[in-house]
Protein backbone atom coordinates (compact mmCIF):
# COMPACT_ATOMS: atom_id res chain seq x y z
CA UNK A 1 0.00 0.00 0.00
CA UNK A 2 3.12 2.26 0.97
CA UNK A 3 3.69 5.16 -2.59
CA UNK A 4 6.73 3.61 -4.90
CA UNK A 5 9.53 5.93 -4.73
CA UNK A 6 10.39 8.07 -8.07
CA UNK A 7 14.46 8.09 -8.22
CA UNK A 8 15.04 8.80 -11.87
CA UNK A 9 13.17 9.75 -14.82
CA UNK A 10 14.19 9.69 -18.35
CA UNK A 11 12.77 11.50 -21.15
CA UNK A 12 12.76 7.91 -24.19
CA UNK A 13 10.53 9.67 -26.59
CA UNK A 14 8.59 13.59 -27.03
CA UNK A 15 6.36 13.35 -30.02
CA UNK A 16 4.92 16.86 -29.00
CA UNK A 17 1.95 17.61 -28.34
CA UNK A 18 0.68 13.96 -28.58
CA UNK A 19 3.49 11.84 -26.57
CA UNK A 20 5.74 11.40 -24.17
CA UNK A 21 7.52 7.90 -23.24
CA UNK A 22 9.04 8.05 -19.53
CA UNK A 23 11.51 5.23 -18.36
CA UNK A 24 11.54 5.62 -14.59
CA UNK A 25 13.71 4.01 -11.77
CA UNK A 26 11.37 3.41 -8.84
CA UNK A 27 12.05 1.94 -5.18
CA UNK A 28 9.18 -0.18 -4.08
CA UNK A 29 8.30 -0.69 -0.79
CA UNK A 30 10.05 -3.87 -0.46
CA UNK A 31 13.40 -2.08 -1.04
CA UNK A 32 13.56 -3.93 -4.30
CA UNK A 33 13.96 -1.29 -7.20
CA UNK A 34 12.77 -1.66 -10.81
CA UNK A 35 15.01 -0.02 -13.57
CA UNK A 36 12.28 -0.64 -16.32
CA UNK A 37 9.24 1.14 -15.43
CA UNK A 38 7.67 3.66 -18.41
CA UNK A 39 5.27 6.05 -18.27
CA UNK A 40 3.54 7.09 -21.30
CA UNK A 41 1.71 10.71 -21.05
CA UNK A 42 -0.81 11.60 -23.29
CA UNK A 43 -2.78 14.47 -23.61
CA UNK A 44 -5.81 15.29 -21.20
CA UNK A 45 -9.28 14.92 -23.05
CA UNK A 46 -12.84 15.15 -22.39
CA UNK A 47 -16.25 13.51 -22.56
CA UNK A 48 -19.42 14.88 -22.64
CA UNK A 49 -22.39 12.31 -22.23
CA UNK A 50 -25.68 14.12 -23.48
CA UNK A 51 -28.77 14.05 -22.85
CA UNK A 52 -31.14 15.89 -25.04
CA UNK A 53 -34.58 17.84 -23.58
CA UNK A 54 -36.33 14.77 -24.21
CA UNK A 55 -33.77 12.60 -22.34
CA UNK A 56 -31.98 10.91 -25.24
CA UNK A 57 -28.30 10.44 -25.17
CA UNK A 58 -26.22 12.27 -28.00
CA UNK A 59 -23.94 9.96 -29.45
CA UNK A 60 -21.44 10.51 -32.81
CA UNK A 61 -20.47 7.67 -35.23
CA UNK A 62 -17.67 7.77 -36.35
CA UNK A 63 -14.02 6.24 -37.95
CA UNK A 64 -11.70 5.77 -34.87
CA UNK A 65 -7.99 4.86 -35.59
CA UNK A 66 -6.91 3.52 -32.20
CA UNK A 67 -9.79 0.88 -33.31
CA UNK A 68 -9.61 0.92 -36.92
CA UNK A 69 -13.17 0.86 -37.53
CA UNK A 70 -16.28 2.95 -37.27
CA UNK A 71 -18.31 3.22 -33.87
CA UNK A 72 -20.44 4.86 -31.83
CA UNK A 73 -18.89 7.00 -29.00
CA UNK A 74 -19.64 9.97 -26.48
CA UNK A 75 -18.57 13.77 -27.85
CA UNK A 76 -15.53 13.93 -26.63
CA UNK A 77 -11.95 15.91 -27.62
CA UNK A 78 -8.66 16.84 -26.55
CA UNK A 79 -7.88 19.68 -24.54
CA UNK A 80 -6.27 22.08 -25.98
CA UNK A 81 -3.50 25.06 -24.84
CA UNK A 82 -5.73 27.24 -22.42
CA UNK A 83 -8.69 25.17 -22.46
CA UNK A 84 -10.38 24.10 -19.33
CA UNK A 85 -11.77 20.76 -19.32
CA UNK A 86 -15.42 22.19 -19.85
CA UNK A 87 -14.82 24.43 -22.30
CA UNK A 88 -13.19 21.71 -24.03
CA UNK A 89 -16.62 18.99 -23.28
CA UNK A 90 -18.87 22.44 -24.73
CA UNK A 91 -16.28 22.83 -27.58
CA UNK A 92 -16.23 19.36 -28.51
CA UNK A 93 -19.99 18.71 -28.11
CA UNK A 94 -20.96 21.62 -30.24
CA UNK A 95 -18.49 20.87 -33.13
CA UNK A 96 -19.07 17.36 -33.32
CA UNK A 97 -23.06 17.57 -32.94
CA UNK A 98 -24.26 21.03 -32.79
CA UNK A 99 -25.80 19.98 -29.53
CA UNK A 100 -25.28 23.14 -26.79
CA UNK A 101 -26.85 23.47 -23.22
CA UNK A 102 -26.02 25.78 -20.00
CA UNK A 103 -26.60 22.50 -17.71
CA UNK A 104 -23.06 20.57 -16.97
CA UNK A 105 -21.80 18.90 -14.16
CA UNK A 106 -18.84 17.39 -13.45
CA UNK A 107 -18.24 14.04 -13.22
CA UNK A 108 -14.94 13.45 -12.04
CA UNK A 109 -11.18 12.81 -13.22
CA UNK A 110 -9.99 9.68 -14.11
CA UNK A 111 -6.41 8.39 -15.28
CA UNK A 112 -6.74 6.26 -18.24
CA UNK A 113 -4.02 3.54 -17.21
CA UNK A 114 -2.76 2.53 -13.16
CA UNK A 115 0.35 1.70 -14.84
CA UNK A 116 1.63 3.61 -17.53
CA UNK A 117 -0.92 6.79 -16.80
CA UNK A 118 -1.99 7.64 -20.68
CA UNK A 119 -3.92 10.62 -19.61
CA UNK A 120 -6.55 12.05 -17.96
CA UNK A 121 -10.23 11.41 -18.85
CA UNK A 122 -12.59 14.36 -17.79
CA UNK A 123 -16.27 12.90 -17.26
CA UNK A 124 -19.37 15.72 -17.70
CA UNK A 125 -22.95 15.02 -17.69
CA UNK A 126 -24.89 18.09 -20.04
CA UNK A 127 -28.57 18.04 -19.48
CA UNK A 128 -31.67 19.51 -21.85
CA UNK A 129 -28.96 19.93 -24.87
CA UNK A 130 -30.99 21.44 -27.62
CA UNK A 131 -29.71 21.06 -31.46
CA UNK A 132 -28.21 24.91 -32.47
CA UNK A 133 -26.46 23.98 -35.45
CA UNK A 134 -25.83 20.62 -37.97
CA UNK A 135 -22.31 19.89 -35.85
CA UNK A 136 -19.22 18.27 -37.60
CA UNK A 137 -17.28 21.28 -37.65
CA UNK A 138 -14.32 19.79 -36.28
CA UNK A 139 -11.40 18.85 -38.17
CA UNK A 140 -11.56 16.22 -40.79
CA UNK A 141 -9.69 14.02 -38.50
CA UNK A 142 -13.18 14.07 -36.52
CA UNK A 143 -15.59 13.30 -39.40
CA UNK A 144 -18.80 12.06 -37.66
CA UNK A 145 -22.70 11.38 -37.35
CA UNK A 146 -24.71 11.99 -35.05
CA UNK A 147 -27.28 9.69 -33.59
CA UNK A 148 -29.95 9.98 -30.88
CA UNK A 149 -30.32 6.90 -28.38
CA UNK A 150 -32.43 5.99 -25.84
CA UNK A 151 -30.48 5.48 -22.58
CA UNK A 152 -32.01 2.37 -22.06
CA UNK A 153 -30.59 1.35 -25.71
CA UNK A 154 -27.00 1.59 -24.27
CA UNK A 155 -26.78 -2.26 -23.73
CA UNK A 156 -27.68 -3.32 -26.80
CA UNK A 157 -25.38 -1.02 -28.64
CA UNK A 158 -22.44 -2.79 -26.26
CA UNK A 159 -23.99 -6.22 -27.03
CA UNK A 160 -23.48 -5.57 -30.78
CA UNK A 161 -19.87 -4.04 -30.37
CA UNK A 162 -20.88 -0.64 -31.77
CA UNK A 163 -19.89 1.16 -28.60
CA UNK A 164 -16.09 -0.12 -28.08
CA UNK A 165 -14.52 2.68 -26.13
CA UNK A 166 -14.12 2.48 -22.77
CA UNK A 167 -14.01 6.30 -22.39
CA UNK A 168 -17.71 6.06 -23.57
CA UNK A 169 -18.30 3.14 -21.34
CA UNK A 170 -17.27 4.72 -18.28
CA UNK A 171 -18.68 7.93 -18.84
CA UNK A 172 -22.07 6.94 -19.94
CA UNK A 173 -22.11 4.65 -16.74
CA UNK A 174 -20.77 7.11 -14.38
CA UNK A 175 -23.80 9.64 -15.65
CA UNK A 176 -26.31 6.91 -15.92
CA UNK A 177 -25.70 5.76 -12.21
CA UNK A 178 -25.70 9.83 -10.80
CA UNK A 179 -29.04 10.55 -12.93
CA UNK A 180 -30.36 7.50 -11.10
CA UNK A 181 -29.08 8.24 -7.66
CA UNK A 182 -30.75 11.87 -7.65
CA UNK A 183 -33.76 10.63 -9.13
CA UNK A 184 -33.85 8.41 -6.05
CA UNK A 185 -32.97 10.94 -3.67
CA UNK B 1 -16.95 8.69 -41.34
CA UNK B 2 -14.91 6.08 -43.93
CA UNK B 3 -12.42 4.94 -42.61
CA UNK B 4 -8.44 5.91 -43.18
CA UNK B 5 -6.08 3.96 -45.11
CA UNK B 6 -2.79 2.73 -43.60
CA UNK B 7 0.01 3.61 -46.11
CA UNK B 8 2.82 2.38 -43.93
CA UNK B 9 3.89 1.77 -40.09
CA UNK B 10 6.99 2.03 -38.70
CA UNK B 11 8.13 0.49 -35.15
CA UNK B 12 9.49 3.24 -33.15
CA UNK B 13 9.85 1.74 -29.66
CA UNK B 14 10.06 -1.35 -28.60
CA UNK B 15 10.14 -2.78 -24.70
CA UNK B 16 8.45 -5.92 -24.70
CA UNK B 17 6.22 -6.93 -23.20
CA UNK B 18 5.42 -3.40 -21.90
CA UNK B 19 4.92 -1.34 -25.05
CA UNK B 20 5.41 -0.41 -28.62
CA UNK B 21 5.01 2.96 -30.04
CA UNK B 22 4.22 3.15 -33.84
CA UNK B 23 4.69 6.39 -36.07
CA UNK B 24 1.92 5.64 -38.74
CA UNK B 25 1.11 7.20 -42.30
CA UNK B 26 -2.21 6.98 -43.11
CA UNK B 27 -4.48 8.46 -45.76
CA UNK B 28 -8.01 10.35 -45.01
CA UNK B 29 -11.11 10.25 -47.08
CA UNK B 30 -10.37 13.72 -48.20
CA UNK B 31 -6.97 12.10 -49.68
CA UNK B 32 -4.80 14.32 -47.04
CA UNK B 33 -1.75 12.16 -45.85
CA UNK B 34 -0.96 12.61 -42.30
CA UNK B 35 2.32 11.00 -41.72
CA UNK B 36 3.20 11.39 -38.09
CA UNK B 37 0.20 8.88 -36.56
CA UNK B 38 1.27 7.43 -33.52
CA UNK B 39 -0.08 4.39 -31.88
CA UNK B 40 0.73 3.03 -28.71
CA UNK B 41 -0.07 -0.69 -27.90
CA UNK B 42 -0.05 -1.99 -24.92
CA UNK B 43 -0.80 -5.65 -23.50
CA UNK B 44 -4.60 -6.89 -22.86
CA UNK B 45 -5.77 -6.40 -19.52
CA UNK B 46 -9.01 -7.76 -17.79
CA UNK B 47 -10.87 -6.35 -15.11
CA UNK B 48 -13.21 -8.18 -12.34
CA UNK B 49 -15.96 -6.74 -11.20
CA UNK B 50 -17.27 -8.61 -8.11
CA UNK B 51 -20.26 -8.75 -5.98
CA UNK B 52 -20.34 -11.07 -3.01
CA UNK B 53 -23.36 -13.37 -2.29
CA UNK B 54 -24.47 -10.52 -0.08
CA UNK B 55 -24.62 -8.10 -2.98
CA UNK B 56 -21.28 -6.26 -2.35
CA UNK B 57 -18.35 -5.07 -4.70
CA UNK B 58 -14.92 -6.57 -3.85
CA UNK B 59 -12.36 -3.94 -4.55
CA UNK B 60 -8.69 -3.31 -3.60
CA UNK B 61 -6.66 -0.75 -2.04
CA UNK B 62 -3.48 -0.12 -3.68
CA UNK B 63 -0.92 2.08 -4.93
CA UNK B 64 -1.00 2.45 -8.38
CA UNK B 65 1.81 4.16 -10.16
CA UNK B 66 0.33 5.38 -13.20
CA UNK B 67 -2.15 7.28 -10.64
CA UNK B 68 1.11 8.51 -7.87
CA UNK B 69 -1.07 7.44 -5.16
CA UNK B 70 -3.44 5.39 -3.28
CA UNK B 71 -6.64 4.14 -5.00
CA UNK B 72 -9.74 1.93 -4.45
CA UNK B 73 -9.75 0.02 -7.63
CA UNK B 74 -11.86 -3.22 -9.11
CA UNK B 75 -9.47 -6.27 -9.45
CA UNK B 76 -7.76 -6.50 -12.51
CA UNK B 77 -4.48 -7.68 -14.29
CA UNK B 78 -2.62 -7.81 -17.31
CA UNK B 79 -3.31 -10.77 -19.58
CA UNK B 80 -0.70 -13.12 -19.42
CA UNK B 81 0.99 -15.37 -22.15
CA UNK B 82 -0.95 -18.44 -22.71
CA UNK B 83 -4.58 -17.04 -20.77
CA UNK B 84 -7.60 -16.34 -21.65
CA UNK B 85 -9.38 -12.59 -20.60
CA UNK B 86 -11.38 -14.78 -18.49
CA UNK B 87 -8.87 -16.83 -16.69
CA UNK B 88 -7.11 -13.25 -16.10
CA UNK B 89 -9.83 -12.17 -14.33
CA UNK B 90 -10.56 -15.28 -12.64
CA UNK B 91 -6.43 -15.56 -11.47
CA UNK B 92 -6.61 -11.75 -10.32
CA UNK B 93 -9.33 -11.74 -8.22
CA UNK B 94 -7.96 -14.93 -6.08
CA UNK B 95 -4.55 -13.49 -6.39
CA UNK B 96 -5.47 -10.23 -5.73
CA UNK B 97 -8.28 -10.68 -3.09
CA UNK B 98 -8.84 -14.37 -2.47
CA UNK B 99 -12.18 -14.67 -3.49
CA UNK B 100 -13.93 -17.49 -5.95
CA UNK B 101 -17.16 -17.90 -7.91
CA UNK B 102 -18.10 -19.49 -10.85
CA UNK B 103 -21.16 -17.28 -12.00
CA UNK B 104 -19.18 -15.01 -14.39
CA UNK B 105 -20.30 -12.35 -16.88
CA UNK B 106 -18.95 -11.31 -19.98
CA UNK B 107 -19.82 -7.46 -20.49
CA UNK B 108 -17.77 -6.91 -23.34
CA UNK B 109 -13.87 -5.66 -24.18
CA UNK B 110 -13.28 -1.90 -25.01
CA UNK B 111 -10.29 0.25 -26.63
CA UNK B 112 -8.40 1.85 -24.12
CA UNK B 113 -8.13 4.77 -26.37
CA UNK B 114 -9.41 6.18 -29.27
CA UNK B 115 -6.70 7.38 -31.40
CA UNK B 116 -3.77 5.91 -29.55
CA UNK B 117 -5.36 2.54 -29.06
CA UNK B 118 -3.07 1.91 -25.68
CA UNK B 119 -4.50 -1.64 -25.15
CA UNK B 120 -7.78 -3.63 -24.53
CA UNK B 121 -10.03 -3.91 -21.69
CA UNK B 122 -11.86 -7.00 -21.03
CA UNK B 123 -14.64 -6.15 -18.93
CA UNK B 124 -16.49 -9.13 -16.50
CA UNK B 125 -18.70 -9.08 -14.12
CA UNK B 126 -18.40 -12.12 -11.30
CA UNK B 127 -21.34 -12.77 -8.64
CA UNK B 128 -21.65 -14.89 -5.86
CA UNK B 129 -18.09 -14.85 -4.65
CA UNK B 130 -17.08 -16.02 -1.51
CA UNK B 131 -13.55 -15.40 0.04
CA UNK B 132 -11.47 -18.80 0.35
CA UNK B 133 -8.17 -17.39 0.61
CA UNK B 134 -6.86 -14.39 2.56
CA UNK B 135 -5.35 -13.09 -1.23
CA UNK B 136 -2.62 -10.51 -1.67
CA UNK B 137 -0.23 -13.10 -3.52
CA UNK B 138 0.12 -11.32 -6.66
CA UNK B 139 3.98 -10.14 -6.70
CA UNK B 140 5.02 -7.10 -5.14
CA UNK B 141 4.42 -4.66 -7.69
CA UNK B 142 0.44 -5.28 -7.05
CA UNK B 143 0.43 -5.13 -2.74
CA UNK B 144 -3.67 -4.59 -2.41
CA UNK B 145 -6.31 -4.59 0.86
CA UNK B 146 -9.38 -6.01 -0.08
CA UNK B 147 -12.19 -3.51 0.93
CA UNK B 148 -16.19 -4.44 0.73
CA UNK B 149 -18.06 -2.00 -0.66
CA UNK B 150 -22.10 -1.04 -0.91
CA UNK B 151 -22.89 -0.58 -4.56
CA UNK B 152 -25.48 2.39 -3.67
CA UNK B 153 -21.69 4.03 -2.14
CA UNK B 154 -19.58 3.40 -5.25
CA UNK B 155 -20.34 7.34 -6.15
CA UNK B 156 -19.58 8.56 -2.72
CA UNK B 157 -16.35 7.26 -3.30
CA UNK B 158 -16.13 8.89 -6.70
CA UNK B 159 -16.57 12.08 -5.10
CA UNK B 160 -14.06 11.85 -2.40
CA UNK B 161 -11.11 11.09 -4.90
CA UNK B 162 -10.86 7.53 -4.30
CA UNK B 163 -12.00 5.91 -7.14
CA UNK B 164 -9.45 7.39 -10.18
CA UNK B 165 -9.37 5.16 -12.54
CA UNK B 166 -10.96 4.66 -15.96
CA UNK B 167 -11.04 1.01 -16.55
CA UNK B 168 -12.73 0.61 -12.91
CA UNK B 169 -15.53 3.06 -13.79
CA UNK B 170 -16.28 1.66 -17.17
CA UNK B 171 -16.58 -1.89 -15.70
CA UNK B 172 -18.83 -0.82 -12.51
CA UNK B 173 -20.73 1.43 -14.45
CA UNK B 174 -21.19 -1.26 -17.01
CA UNK B 175 -21.82 -3.56 -14.42
CA UNK B 176 -24.19 -2.14 -12.67
CA UNK B 177 -25.83 -1.19 -16.10
CA UNK B 178 -26.26 -4.68 -17.14
CA UNK B 179 -27.68 -5.95 -13.55
CA UNK B 180 -30.09 -3.38 -13.42
CA UNK B 181 -31.25 -4.15 -16.69
CA UNK B 182 -31.59 -8.03 -15.85
CA UNK B 183 -33.76 -6.93 -12.36
CA UNK B 184 -35.87 -4.86 -15.04
CA UNK B 185 -36.63 -7.50 -17.58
Amino acid sequence: MDPWELLDASLLMSKSPWLRVYQETVRLPSGRILDDFYRVVLPDFAVAVTLTVDKQLVMVRGYKHGLKRVCLSAPAGLVEVGESPLETAQRELMEETGYQTSNWQYLGRFVVDGNRQCGTAHLFLARDAIQVTDGNTGDETENVQVELIKPNEFLRHIKSNEIALLATVGAVGLAMMSAMAEERS
